[in-house]
């Protein structure tokens, strides 16, 4: 172990750590290094619960030196209304990938959300239009709020139609949001404000698909935020089908995320999807190409991500001395 | 989470709080619950990294409630003589099965090292001749200290041959652990000790078998404990396809356990492995049915162990009082 021991960061630590505009900085870089194979290969288990399910996310990440990170978090989505507790709760542990120490353990539920609205917003510079600025944004929850704030640091937003099936969601989300960014926020309806819109984002637990294809206009850019486990569904079969679709990391997309939906449906087979963001970053491929593409960017959440932010994260506590050291070991 | 946040556990908490009669109880009922159906389905991933590896071991387990469990260890065998670190570190995290909540966070080495020894004296209990009192210990490390410890109490022992290609380990385990059980331990040679043995014990990092078939007697039982990675081996094949084959969890038996190298050379099939240890325990199959049979227990280390004593160790730790509350969540 290291001199002092494993790190504990809470969630109050790490909010204040590491703001969007690095979140975006360090996953863009991560998913460049996965291109690059400069990683260990990320793993996923899924394991349902009664009424919930747990799952870990786990792989490495080779930075100035190599880190391993591993992710356990749950989602119990009764939890709140039933018992007052979040309804996804988890912890990260950050190793040293070369001696194997757990350095710092941390609340996951911050980094989770924002590192996953950091990736959108890196697709996103690749894969939408550059003068993207009116955007339908379906879930108001907490993942909406940062897809958003996220989206707004790397494109020229303007007006943004909300939709969620919870009218007081909306309600908070237009309010806040509105606050927030300084821009339009309007109740939308989801035909018509995709049919307007150069971006739209999908983040719900939905297990069924809203999303149809004859609603998205030519030049559009999609991200399908929602679906992480097999069960979750947001896209029509026929969005991925029919248009150039980019995945988080293919393996993952095969298994849980919208392109497994599609493959299931008999559609498509992984060999059409046109990639990985991270070698559209490493200038593999070609991001968009001409400005009536369709572009449709499925995310399922990897372990880079969380290894990218952890080892922000921990390195800026260090430096400016927040947290809780603990010796497990001991 | 619970009102006072996450329950911090240090090795030296962990250490007092379950004796290896405890451990051998709450393991023996891991693997009869997994027999019935009453789990999360176990998972393993493994990484391997530039000098060492990191692996993930989760499950849920149904005792008075679910509890699920995520353990993320490492392994970097030079650490000790490069850095004077650990060798094997790692971390388990204790969920509430049923709401997500991480109630606990254990140092995981004391918890590994116990209940590994402790599958080992269930396995014996089932497996061995109840007069067993000649054991060949093979790796004298501290996994060895605690097989000879677990299984102790569950055996009649009295002499113990002690085999270890390094001297002074070999040395310092014949006085610690003469001194700690009052029995005859003696420097062993492989072949001939074994041949005297009713147990044999194998639990070395080794990466090519040792342990030959010709060398093992009628009646004796033999437990594969070094083999946790599809690199290790520690058993000649034929020992596993001649013989009568008992897994801790098959599914992982043939991915990194000895069994994985039997049918790798084509010597035998999952088919021909006798049984898993939890459907012994069940009744659903017999164990020893005479005093001729070599029985083989191959074990690679299950989720359910870990849980079991995970839960074990917290509930006792609730009651007296032991740990450090952590606010994760803040």
């Amino acid at each position: 172990m290291s001199l002092n021991g494993t790190l504990l960061l809470n969630r109050s630590n790490i909010s204040s750590l590491l703001n969007m505009k690095e979140y975006i900085d360090v996953v863009e870089q991560a998913f460049e290094l996965h291109s690059k194979g400069n990683i260990l290969k990320s793993g996923l288990l899924h394991f349902d619960s009664d009424e919930g399910e747990f799952h870990i996310k786990a792989g490495g990440l080779r930075l100035e030196k190599l880190y391993f990170c591993s992710k356990s978090n749950s989602g119990f989505f009764n939890n709140k209304i039933k018992y007052g507790l979040p309804n996804i709760q988890g912890l990260i542990i950050l190793c040293d990938g070369e001696k194997g120490t757990p350095l710092a353990l941390f609340d996951s539920i911050d980094i989770t959300i924002k590192r996953t609205g950091a990736a959108t917003a890196v697709a996103a510079k690749y894969l939408a239009r550059s003068d993207s600025k009116t955007i339908t944004i379906c879930g108001c929850g907490t993942e909406g709020r940062i897809q958003l704030r996220a989206l707004n640091e790397v494109m020229p937003l303007e007006k943004v139609f909300a939709i969620d099936s919870n009218p007081q969601n909306l309600q908070d989300f237009i309010r806040d949001m509105s606050d927030q960014l300084g821009i339009s926020i309007l109740p939308g309806t989801l035909k018509e404000s995709v049919l307007q819109s150069d971006i739209c984002v999908t983040c719900t637990p939905s297990k069924s698909y809203f999303l149809k294809n004859e609603y998205i206009p030519k030049g559009a850019f999609v991200a399908a935020v929602g679906a992480d486990s097999p069960d979750k569904n947001e896209l029509e079969p026929t969005v991925l089908s029919e248009n150039k679709v980019v995945a988080d990391i293919l393996e993952q997309c095969i298994s849980v995320g919208e392109i497994h939906h599609a493959i299931s449906a008999g559609l498509m087979a992984a060999e059409n999807v046109y990639g990985e963001i991270g070698e559209i970053i490493a200038g593999e491929k070609p991001g968009r190409i001409s400005n009536d593409e369709i572009i449709v960017y499925d995310a399922t959440g990897t372990a880079l991500q969380d290894t990218a932010a952890a080892v922000a994260i921990y390195k800026k506590a260090l430096n400016s001395n927040v947290g809780t050291w603990f010796k497990f070991p001991k």
